[in-house]
């Protein structure tokens, strides 16, 4: 019930955006295909690392989690909500063993990053994504924008850390 | 025996190296206290992300591999060896379940970067580190440099990577 609402709202949000002409941090735009007006950022495997997780289950992957300047500096000064600008990348790569690091440590115990999976973006503007506690999510695989079914899914999914401005991820020191 | 000859070649490398002044990309040398003349790079946490990984066991962390502008170009370039001037800084926390994360995906399954372990840093000086393949090494915990004899382990883990510079981590893209 809650989720459904929560699906309704991102709904009528994806309804009413309207293509941005984001740039990330003086970075030219590089892929022409927008998702709910969130291009693939030419520059966004430039921006400084904010922290790195591991998700088991379906996803079984390494992920690392990038900010562009205004995210890094928010988060650096612990300045919650993060301000309009505030770019968040979410890159993740198969959960992979490494043969040859658990030759080097002498047991096996390496997990490294395997190929790509996707890319999440959340993009922070409090006019435009006024319904989903303004951020606007894409996901990209390939280079290719996602299915918008997904992405409904995006921001019901971080409601719960609605007092941490939405965003999931620590900084890691 | 093979492993002794290393440690050696490492020893007398420790022996031989005079204090660097290294500065990482315009930024300053942050902490005083050196270790094989390396110091801490105030930038460091700047760089940008090479790849992540996991390691089990005794290590039990996650880690992040950033590298200065000069080892990022030469990784996205595939070129090899790594030039001079190249630095690289692995840093580890803790490996953490994440309960709030796994509230959010219904299961067990999410895992992240709990307090900084150490760091370690690669720096590329071809002359200076001519015994141990042109690579200074150094760890630090709490900004404070480790003890020479964890050091002297360093290259001989790395010797098996001859072929890709001494160097385990792979780009990510």
């Amino acid at each position: 019930m809650k989720q459904s609402a929560f699906m309704l709202l991102a709904a009528v949000a994806v309804a009413g955006i309207v293509a941005l002409s984001v740039t990330a941090s003086g970075y030219p735009d590089e892929k022409a295909t927008p998702i709910l007006g969130i291009r693939v950022f030419a520059g966004y495997r430039d921006w400084k690392l904010i922290s790195v997780a591991h998700e088991e289950g379906n996803l079984n992957d390494l992920r690392a989690v990038l900010g562009n300047d205004i995210a890094i500096n928010a988060y650096r000064q612990g300045k919650l909500p993060l301000p309009d600008g505030a770019m968040i990348a979410r890159l993740a790569w198969k959960y992979v063993a490494s043969e040859e690091n658990n030759k080097a440590f002498g047991r096996s115990q390496s997990f490294v990053a395997g190929d790509p999976t996707n890319i999440q973006f959340m993009v922070k503007d409090s006019q435009k994504y006024v319904a989903t506690g303004g951020w606007g999510f894409a996901q990209f695989k390939n280079g290719k924008p996602d299915e918008r079914a997904d992405l409904n899914t995006c921001f019901p999914c971080h409601a719960p850390v609605k007092d941490r401005d939405f965003v999931f991820t620590r900084y890691a020191p």
